[in-house]
């Protein structure tokens, strides 16, 4: 372990935009993404000050996007899921209480509503989420369509669509 | 938009650990996880406050680590890439230099090396990065391996290996 790994300074985090889905409250989200049928249009919105950084995002067909889980309060590292009889560990689950609780989707990418939002599919989370980062999905490096689901496998939904 | 969207304080990150790698500076580290063959193993290691998240990992075949890459320095919302003639916006690419730099590998999981340790491959990032994040990996919402990869398609190098 090098000394620079031990400076934690500096770990801010500044909202690029706010995430705009239909799902008003918590209790509204789905499981994921993927389990509405059809999955609603949501919006990405991205602040002025980072529009540049959105040239060249036509062509692809889907995106990542991180987001600030912000009515996440911190919980439980060990717990038992409602549809599982025994305890999990949270890195072995997408629950939202995390020490950092940054979401991750990877959504489908449908152009641009205008030059300030996106329009994509596939979003779970509550309406207002503060975005943090959009990446590209790239197919050779993000896509492992064979992985192993460890102890969700039984309980999968949301295959994707397309 | 909500009044909740605007309360941007709290966003702070917290390290839950440390990704070790073979790569010491920049300069070394590859253009992706998959470029190197065979990929190198390398570690994740947790801090012990967080080790009880852990159980139930195994049997995940892919896990995806964010983390903070804490040398890049903010840069230029568009430019152009080494292997590239156009400028391309930065939210079209993985360049490090992201207004929030959180990184982010999708990483086949070999095991424990002990309670501490994760045994990886397919990290990109320097050694002694702080890890934020531990998420299971689901082809179910994560894998498109049809996606388009727009202006990257002629570039894109590190198809999986397995």
């Amino acid at each position: 372990m090098t000394g620079r790994a031990e400076d934690t300074s500096g770990l801010a985090l500044r909202p690029i935009g706010h995430l705009h889905t239909p799902f008003r409250a918590r209790a509204d989200c789905p499981r994921n993404g993927r389990q509405l049928s059809p999955a609603p249009l949501c919006h990405a919105s991205v602040l002025p000050d980072y529009h540049a950084g959105l040239r060249a995002l036509d062509g692809f067909s889907h995106l990542i996007l991180l987001y600030w889980m912000h009515e996440a309060a911190p919980g439980a590292l060990l717990f038992t899921p409602p549809f599982d009889a025994e305890p999990r560990g949270l890195f072995a689950t997408r629950a939202p209480w995390r020490p950092n609780p940054i979401g991750l989707s990877v959504v489908r990418f449908e152009g641009f509503e205008d030059d300030a939002r996106l329009r994509v599919r596939y979003l779970d989370c509550i309406d207002g989420t503060p975005l943090l980062d959009i990446k590209p999905y790239l197919p050779t490096t993000d896509a492992e369509p064979d992985a192993a689901m460890g102890w969700l496998a039984p309980h999968a939904t949301g295959k994707p669509q397309d």
